[in-house]
């Protein structure tokens, strides 16, 4: 099911519809058309936001109309108890109107009517609602270290509404599973039909690359090329159906992350179809490529072009990069990403390319976002070559450089990740050490969010040789260290292949789609279901006990390949023992006396074996024990 | 020649001497033995410091009186207008008392007279002098970027008075130029009598390792296991010849670095063989190596012992552990340290194994020394693996991590010399790049030290396989980049080995000792000649261009292997491209049109060769330009 209202969007007509009902999500487009009961040039394309609340802590709102010729319309409020329209402003398109409206603490839900007059007059009817995310706990629930999030991507997971496979208005073809780069057909449906697999694995969180229309003739099926701002991909579900997603991810105790994108949008979108203005884009002579590297942002030495090219240069030639240093923009996109957690009770925000944008706007986008939901998480991807680069993207020690201090909460834990995949085909587990104690430089790194591997690397077990002894020790690892641990889907069943090309590490999740001649939601024979069976116990291990998750850390220098860590609370010890060298290795426990005070021997939790003695241990090459003291 | 005052520190004796002449630099010790006018049992052994001086901005003295069973005995001063005694403390030994004393800006130069009870009644005149170094510009003055220091081992790289290789009092053989670990017999005249050689090639700035005594019985030759806090080692020259060494460099144009350890003393020291206390050091049960990590330090995850262990275990068997949290020993370092500056005038202090002292004497210290000597430069060895880490060290941009927050100006550049090592040898410059970029964590990287190998490393013409045209990229790359270079000797002229073992790459200077086969300071021929060539060439340039040491620097971020960066300032612009592929590259100028504005041509500084047209040229492979713009 897809609504009405973006037929107007798309065929540059308007549909008079009926007052929307609140349980439709579609936004409140009523048009009473004071001249021509049937126009055929419609007045007024959309409004964005598509409706807003009351109650808000900001109570400035921007409202960008869009219609054929209304820039030289004028626009006035009728009398709404406290709601004032401080000024109407023109832009350099023809076709756009910004209103300027503050909203007191006082005013009520309803509608407003905007009254304008330009060719002809007309009124629309603007819908305040009431918020219900403050108060309400079972919304923006945030991310700690209790979670386990569990990241897909909605086309390659599993389709549980082919009726929404292909949608004639929109521009990419068929379905064509045989082809890495076309729309598979993956939907919100049947990730929801999925829940019990993820609660079966132990995870508590689903963060789905971005749901966001992406309307691109082709290769969107990712989705960073958004085409609307406010809907939803169809093909994964409605905008109402993903509210509802959400509310039905909460009922099964599965909170969830919405990926967005400040960076650039799609080609296709409709504010770049029909600009606003010039100046809401970075704009060059010809198509210039970003640089894609960070460094040239902190460089002291850096060349002002250099940076340039890394903040205003494109991501790709279907993605237009957005001017955020315009305060007009940077307050659109403020404005929609309030607008998805108010009307959806998402937990957490992941942002891709989070380093690219603008750094003034980047502050200002994580102040608003902390000030309206002070529960909502928010983790960006900064994908850098260092611990203090990565640090300098999140609240960190640093005095701000050239007036930038990052408030993000945490980052996407890169630095561990490289140096997990180091430790683990060099043997050598010195770098996966040094890459936690970097974490000095962080505000709080466990918040940060700890990976084995992503869309956009080559999957963690063919880095690691497809060796399954070192895998189950990059698991163990992401599963106890510090940090909320993401796995990437399918590692949980061996998935695996090479980033070159990216499609290849993009592979439907089997059993997800008819026709599958494996399924792996129902039977998991062989090695991915002793996989399966290893995340799944420590997973469920990890949620039944506190001081695994969110106990102390405590770390020690690894010695002959071997790299022993605590999370420790006064409710229990773990000691996880990483013997990432090709030879058994015996530890002398005296060494670990601050944390084994107390007890006497252990119980490793994946086997059940026992370690009867703390004094002496011998660990096997390639092996991690998760051991609770005794 | 070496004063008697060795004899009785070392023989156990006393002798008395005449009121020592302010030419000679022995310390003022002078004793008049109340009771007995030849006793057997000499009262005092010696007082440190050994004399000290008026107007000083710390008006507080510590003196550690050294004699045996002087634990007993009572101190008085004698009136002395403006000094005071304040205290006297008794020490866990029976054969030391520490004096507190103030000296009021108001005191004079001259003699104290101290006098003690025990079993016998003494005095013993102390001498306070008069300071010099402020307002003297030839004493102690800094460095910057402007300096060219050129590290050499005192042992190894001129032997000119055979007369000292060998001391017959002091604990080691005699010389054995045959073995890596002997004494080889090079001293402070060998280097005096080359330092025509250092000014003909550009250097303004000598660095020994530590001239101060090392009577060890073996291995001393690199003069970090020091023996006496008050004496250079007599095989190198007396410490009054040391003095007018660095008087003689200042007449030269050179600056003179002096070598210091905090960290750890010889086990031979006479503090240790005869221990103040026991909390003088670092005790452990028995010989408790560190772990030579410096991640124990702010590692927030870090164990107890695994801290301690880097802090508190010794570096070698050889080399006790010093207890700087004890304020009486860090008042000993520091006032040692202090002693140094004011008595020879030397410019500035390296500090070998900087970041294995205890913090909060590292922080004491550096402030101690900054106080009373604004000019004097301090950088720290803090080889370490991370640009984050290593700024931990040196004066940062991060909030203080417990407690501790750097005050040192700089540090050993180890992150740009990997990174150069691995740049030349892969041809990927981006890491080369990224190690500059990381500046932004200092308060000013242009403090820096820079280098390519030293005494600890594998040798820089080694490293990158002998290849001379990588060889002379390295060079170009220190003498353009910021920060302040450092050649270890031999470097100039093609020196190689290995660091494994460390004795390799601590061979004899060839024409530096008598029989040498070869004399690099009078001939050259081949390709050493070459590179001596190369070297002296960057660095006259260098000299008498400051824009070129100390202009701004640009940075472009580097592209299919080849990095270009700019040092300029009103006066003129050099630009300098390494490219560090196997291929020629053909550049676009116009991506550095912010520095090559205003500029048509450039003339290339090492060869002569003219680079006709700034909008477009062609780089061979693993080549280095340093062109100044026309």
């Amino acid at each position: 099911m897809f609504s009405f209202r973006f037929r107007p969007l798309l065929a540059g007509m308007l549909l008079a519809t009926a007052a929307a009902s609140p349980a439709l999500a579609a936004p409140a487009l009523t048009v009473t058309e004071a001249a021509a009961p049937a126009a055929k040039a419609a007045p007024i394309k959309r409004i964005d936001p598509t409706f807003w609340w009351v109650g808000m802590k900001n109570p400035k709102l921007q409202l960008l109309v869009h219609g054929p010729g209304i820039r030289t319309a004028t626009a006035a409020l009728r009398a709404y108890p406290g709601v004032r329209l401080d000024s109407v402003q023109q832009l350099a398109s023809p076709n756009y109107l910004l209103l300027h409206l503050t909203i007191a603490p006082e005013a009520r839900p309803g509608r407003l009517q905007l009254d304008f007059k330009g060719a002809k007059k007309f009124s629309y009817n603007y819908e305040l609602r009431q918020r219900t995310t403050p108060g309400d706990d079972t919304k923006v629930q945030g991310l700690t270290q209790q979670d386990f999030i569990y990241f897909l991507m909605p086309d390659r997971f599993a389709n549980g509404d082919p009726k929404n496979d292909f949608i004639k208005d929109m521009r990419a073809p068929k379905v064509a599973r045989d082809s890495m780069y076309s729309r598979h057909g993956g939907d919100l449906a049947g990730i929801e039909q999925r829940f019990d697999y993820f609660k079966d694995l132990g995870v508590t969180a689903l963060w789905l690359t971005p749901v966001v229309e992406n309307d691109m003739p082709r290769a969107s099926y990712h989705g960073y090329a958004l085409t609307d701002y406010y809907n939803t991909d169809r093909r994964y579900g409605t905008t109402e159906q993903y509210r509802q997603f959400v509310e039905r991810a909460h009922q099964n105790g599965l909170k969830v992350v919405h990926d967005v994108v400040l960076n650039h949008m799609g080609s296709k979108n409709y504010l770049f179809l029909d600009q606003p203005a010039p100046d809401w884009f970075n704009q060059w002579p010809g198509f210039t490529r970003s640089n894609y590297n960070a460094s040239a942002l902190n460089d002291p030495y850096g060349s002002v072009l250099d940076r340039k090219l890394y903040n205003q240069g494109w991501f790709d030639t279907t993605m237009p990069d957005v001017n955020q240093a315009n305060p007009l923009v940077s307050t659109y996109l403020i404005q929609n990403f309030l607008w998805w957690v108010e009307y959806t009770g998402l937990d957490a925000y992941r942002i891709d390319t989070f380093p690219y944008s603008d750094p003034k706007f980047l502050m200002d986008w994580g102040r608003a976002m902390q000030e309206e939901f002070p529960r909502l998480a928010l983790f960006g991807e900064a994908w850098v070559g260092s611990t203090a680069q990565q640090a300098f993207f999140a609240r960190n020690i640093f005095q701000p450089v050239d007036g930038f201090k990052a408030n993000l909460p945490s980052v996407l834990d890169f630095q561990s990740s490289f140096a997990l995949h180091d430790a683990l085909k060099s043997g050598n587990m010195l770098k996966l050490y040094e890459s936690l104690q970097g974490d000095w430089l962080y505000e709080d790194a466990s918040r940060n969010v700890t990976f084995l591997d992503n869309h956009d690397v080559s999957r963690f077990y063919s880095v690691i040789g497809e060796d399954f002894a070192r895998y189950k020790m990059g698991l163990a690892w992401l599963l106890t260290t510090r940090g909320i641990p993401q796995l990437y889907y399918g590692t949980e069943v061996l998935m695996k292949n090479f980033s070159n090309p990216d499609g290849l590490v993009r592979a439907d999740f089997p059993g997800g789609f008819a026709g599958d001649s494996l399924n792996y939601f129902k039977s998991r024979p062989g090695q991915p279901g002793e996989a399966f069976d290893y995340v799944r116990k420590l997973a469920q291990y990890r949620k039944s006990h506190a001081f695994l998750h969110s106990g102390k850390l405590m770390q020690f220098i690894p010695q002959d390949g071997v790299y022993v860590y605590f999370r420790y609370a006064p409710e229990g010890t773990v000691m996880v023992v990483l013997n990432g060298s090709k030879e058994s290795r015996t530890l002398d426990g005296a060494r670990f006396a601050e944390r084994t005070g107390g007890f006497t021997s252990g119980l490793e939790v994946t086997t059940g074996a026992v370690l009867p003695n703390l004094k002496s241990f011998t660990v096997p090459a390639a092996t991690a024990w998760v051991v609770e003291l005794r």
